[in-house]
């Protein structure tokens, strides 16, 4: 059997190990800590830091390619696996033109990509200048491991400039960059898919709605014009071929009242807005990663039902996880319940999801919210 | 996490296990050997047989809830489990009325459903005395253990009797029992799903077609009229309360050509005519299993396409099983590739299945039947 090796096992390592069963193809699981929710799925498991070296060496030697669920791992440590000769993807190239927001924006300007304008700061000085250029409300950015909300801090005043610097650890020399906030009408999301020889395929255009800067939900396909679809779908693989993508990547996009559509973030694995093509695509984003990344043929990313919406079950307290609730929720009819069985819970946690297929949005989003309050993990 | 414990850990298992992951359910497996296809998804496992005190013991200990995949558990090992006060679906009494043949089919014909003709025999001289009334070709079947043919043979004449008896175990006291051949048009199947409660609720009836005694090939939904589809279904439930099953059930039916249908057998688990639900039903078989044999809501049993086709992938050859040909089936558009992942293939073994979803059975059958030539495992 093949094994594919995964540097992380959350939930995006689980859902692909699900995917790899069908496949035939084993997982391999390099994560910090045991008992993570993908590495009770396989007995291929390597626990330590991806940075330690004879612990990388052990999993490098226990794949036959590598991927990743998360952009925080160093571009290094994908360039020592590719300096032993194991495919990973995406390459250390790929990565290393996403980690760093600023490397990121700056090569998607570069490509001829509508961006939010944007500049790497070395000072709260050099913010009051950009401030100048830009107007205020801006975002301060870390350049660097911010997720769901963690590294942003929204500047409404040059008021702000001290606290966000020192709270984001600017005085402790960790990057910045400021960013221009963008009134958007709607956020939309696209998922690519690019093989190694550089085919191409978007699945639909989605509108992502957050909720305290995690995502929320998601709506699938997005109610916006046919224009915009074909301008989002032309970004979103113009963004993937910039960073030479290899797999599936997560496109993050503004579009504003005016028809506007801008550049907002990628992200280069399976990502929260895919989880609906599990039952809505012909192929879900984690079999199409597995094939990708190995080196097979596409599958098709056409919607096989006429709208689907997602809910993500954020969690709402610290402690223990519970199951409660999961029962309730799947009395919804056609309420498919995802979860990730985490063993701790905290507040904005991503716990689980839950997916309606309708033949509208309203019926679809109506009933799996209902599914999704009554879950209480 | 709830555990689940199933006796068996071959591909019914292991679909079982994939689906439990999305439902926050961990699965404990009990098989004789390591390494089985399920219990690689699960790192509680307890190796051993399951007549074994010790094992069971073991095994009971870890588990909340506890099924099967295969009927060929002795219902003492269930009633064990029960005096544990461990809840088991199937119980003890309704796997001791499906597990010995005779005792089946005497159950369903006192429950009001057609069967074909049938008379336990102790000896030769009574196969020749049952020819009188049955006349040739009759089928002699083991009561127990029989499976994909194994325990089968038919009677063309009186020449066959001692070659079949001594073949099929009556010399070593093995019971056996004589049916009438039916001469059928189609052989149909319906999946049934039965709660704690009694609710019950049933999955299309589909056409299934054998090759050598072994399911190859499952069109869904069966193209027989409308009367047919209901007596199949009303067999299908009669035949699941008169044994009061809790959990999902594959009801094997005879139609003959004058619209006659006839009750062929029942398999007290997940079935292989119920694999095309995976990706053709809005719940799958197994995520059904699972929420009925757990007291949860029933999901929706009705089918998200017009038609669906699953061509078996069987084993051509002895040896190392290889995973030749995955990636070529895989680039047959809407192809869901399902492998085993068995250490080891033989002729006839079940290695995995391939489901299409079209707008016509024409169109399902020649795509999954394309890709399913592709796979040489």
């Amino acid at each position: 059997m093949i094994r594919l090796g995964i540097l992380g096992g959350g939930q995006l390592a689980q859902m692909t190990a699900q995917a790899a069963i069908s496949l035939g193809v084993e997982i391999v699981i390099f994560e910090r800590k045991p008992d993570s929710p993908a590495s009770r799925l396989t007995h291929h498991q390597v626990v330590g830091a991806w940075d330690d070296d004879s612990a990388l060496e052990e999993f490098i030697s226990l794949c036959d390619v590598i991927t990743l669920e998360n952009e925080f791992v160093d571009a290094s440590v994908l360039e020592t696996i590719e300096e032993a000769g194991v495919p990973v993807y995406p390459s250390s190239a790929t990565l290393a033109r996403v980690q760093d927001k600023l490397i990121q924006k700056t090569t998607m300007r570069e490509a001829g990509i509508p961006v939010p304008d944007f500049l790497g700061v070395e000072s709260p000085d050099s913010i009051r200048i950009a401030a100048d250029q830009f107007g205020y409300p801006m975002l301060l950015k870390a350049r660097r491991d911010g997720y769901d909300g963690y590294g942003n801090f929204t500047l409404e005043s040059e008021d702000d400039i001290e606290t966000a610097w020192e709270e984001l650890g600017g005085n402790d020399g960790r990057g910045l960059m400021i960013e221009k906030f963008v009134p958007f009408e709607y956020e939309l999301a696209v998922m690519v898919l690019r093989g190694r020889d550089g085919e191409i395929r978007t699945y639909p255009v989605v509108e992502t709605v957050q909720r305290d800067h995690i995502c929320h939900v998601v709506r699938a396909p997005a109610n916006v014009p046919a224009d915009s679809v074909q301008i989002a779908e032309e970004i979103a693989r113009k963004a993937v071929t910039a960073i030479d993508g290899v797999g599936v990547f997560g496109v993050e996009l503004f579009k504003l009242k005016d028809s506007t559509i801008l550049y907002n973030e990628i992200a280069p694995r399976p990502h929260n807005s895919g989880h609906y093509t599990i039952e809505a695509c012909v192929t879900s984003q984690f079999e199409n990663h597995i094939r990708t990344v190995l080196g097979w043929s596409l599958g098709a990313t056409s919607l096989v039902t006429p709208s689907a919406v997602m809910v993500n079950l954020l969690g709402e307290r610290d402690g223990e996880a519970e199951a409660e609730g999961i029962r309730d929720a799947l009395a919804i009819a056609g309420a498919h319940v995802h979860i990730y069985s985490k063993r701790a819970v905290r507040p904005g946690r991503k716990m689980g999801h839950i997916t309606v297929l309708a033949d509208s949005i309203e019926e679809a989003e109506a009933r799996a919210r209902q599914a999704a309050d009554l879950v209480n993990l």
